[in-house]
């Protein structure tokens, strides 16, 4: 998964088209995902994911195409619907929603949201889009958007059910929402402690089991701080460091305050996958066993790695964790 | 250009993922341009043509990407602008606009916008997405969309200027209007008669040069009825002939009724360009001598049209029409 963090200096048509290297390169490495942000601020350049998942659609074949995550608060739920089910069937069904409610300071002063309204807006929107998604004949009459008569819209999507994550952390409506629905649920803050999102993931299953839905039918998935894999755990750690320092600075530069101050801290209580294989290897089935997650997702790019550096990671990642426990999908 | 007509009994997907083939068949055949309709009826599948142009930017590597066009009533500009400086990135510089006024009963039903409303909803969307194209701090107070104070939008264009096409032909402000703006003008209902294009095209450099820019810098494109050449005149016609029949439908379906009701009369005087090969480098010589316009534009697909037929009929206009006058570029 990739927010497009704009890096200093560099073309941001030639970071734009690299996303799809990116993808192209997850593919060959056997990931079942791929998925891009959406940011609204001149430090990122995923303004647009509908757009980037077309373009992608394009250049993949096989890999599933994740918004991660998309905020639908500013975003009329009737194109949201036409942009994605355009991506749904370019790609031939490969489109995965990550709905998220968080929009940053930057998105809430352009679309015109206040804070408090953002979570009312994103679930009114995503029940609209849910609807129109699955009706041939919508009708609506609320606030959000001029009101619909029994309306079909084009084009049919490819899945007649997409799949949709929420993702949420902060806060305890954002895991017994989607229980209440029935719908699968992400941690979707990547910056949460063991602790936080084992706790989050229980409150969604229990919502879940009082909702009388199965509780094996439950689906979460758990997005994770950071991922290296170097030969041993040393080099790992070492090479890591810096892209630890340009994630909390970007993570600070956009909520405010970084999460964790200290590397060895974030090693030891964040969901940070870092280490030689074999300890990586054991930090997931540790994390497995806590969360009992079917998707894993990170971070696609860590600025602050050598190019050669993060991807040899990402090979040993994929060859030592992902293809060792293949229910254990990278996005 | 496609509007991605629906045809009844296909796949939408193979549908929208063969506009990529015929993308990549117009840049084969030395072509200039290709574009994509916006339409939000169940018969189109264009509802989306900025997911499109992100999908036909992987999968092109020269041609000129259009929006053919774009009805921007009903588009947030920011979003908008989003959208679309995403695609001139990702296609590294394509982007070529064209902005149209006339949304179509259905789309004035979505998008909750009166008739007499969309030409005003259409030229302030429109000029706040310039500006938004052009300033990195932007301001607005109207009442199109939350306002805005000295923003600056992500991700930034590849184009400081991005060529804008102004599409219309039914009303004299749809000429005068992009005149007195000093930007380009196309004529975008393909029906008109030429001596409606011709009348339209003159009430533009007449305004064009009463507003006191240079008259040699004023550009028209226009937009044609129907392009099709065969070895000679007798096969070009009756092979075309189910390609008129299907395209008044679809425009009689769309407008309430159709344009011309007879064959003759409809190569007799409207813009079409069907015959012989001979006969149709005559008839756009003719076109050009009257229209004096440096972009033409015809639909990609003819429904009706055999497959072999409708590809054998570009090869030739490629090879006889478009390659002997090279500044008549095919869209």
């Amino acid at each position: 998964m990739s927010l497009i963090p704009r890096e200093p200096g560099t073309d941001a048509g030639r970071r734009l088209r690299g996303v799809g290297d990116l993808a192209v390169l997850a593919e060959q490495l056997g990931f079942d995902g791929f998925g891009v942000g959406e940011r609204h601020e001149t430090s990122y350049l995923s303004s647009s994911p509908a757009v980037l998942l077309g373009h992608l659609a394009a250049r993949t074949s096989r890999i599933r195409l994740f918004t991660a995550a998309s905020t639908l608060a500013m975003h009329d739920p009737v194109r949201a619907y036409e942009d994605y089910a355009t991506v749904d069937q370019l790609s031939g069904g490969r489109l995965e929603l990550i709905v998220g409610t968080g929009l940053g300071p930057t998105a809430q002063r352009l679309f015109g949201i206040a804070p408090e309204e953002q979570t009312r807006l994103t679930v009114e929107s995503y029940e609209l889009l849910r609807e129109l998604w699955h009706s041939t004949a919508v009708s609506y009459g609320g606030d959000l958007r001029p009101s619909l008569d029994a309306v079909e819209l084009s084009p049919p999507p490819h899945q007649h059910r997409i799949p949709v994550w929420h993702a949420g952390l902060s806060s305890a409506e954002s895991a017994t929402r989607p229980a209440a629905w029935g719908e699968p649920l992400v941690t979707g803050n990547l910056f949460g402690t063991v602790d936080q999102v084992a706790a989050h993931i229980a409150l969604y299953r229990e919502e879940w089991a009082r909702q009388g839905h199965d509780p094996a039918a439950a689906q979460v998935g758990v997005g994770i701080a950071g991922a290296h894999v170097a030969r041993n755990s040393q080099d790992a750690r070492r090479q890591f460091r810096p892209a630890f320092d340009c994630q909390m600075q970007q993570y600070g530069q956009f909520f405010g305050t970084a999460p964790y101050a200290d590397f060895d801290a974030y090693l030891a209580t964040s969901t940070a996958l870092v280490g030689s294989p074999a300890e990586v290897q054991e930090r997931l089935a540790l994390l497995r066993e806590r969360f009992g997650h079917t998707l894993t997702y990170h971070h696609a790019d860590s600025p602050g790695l050598a190019e050669a550096t993060w991807r040899a990671g990402k090979e040993l990642f994929a060859e030592h964790v992902m293809h060792r426990t293949p229910e254990v999908a990278g996005v």
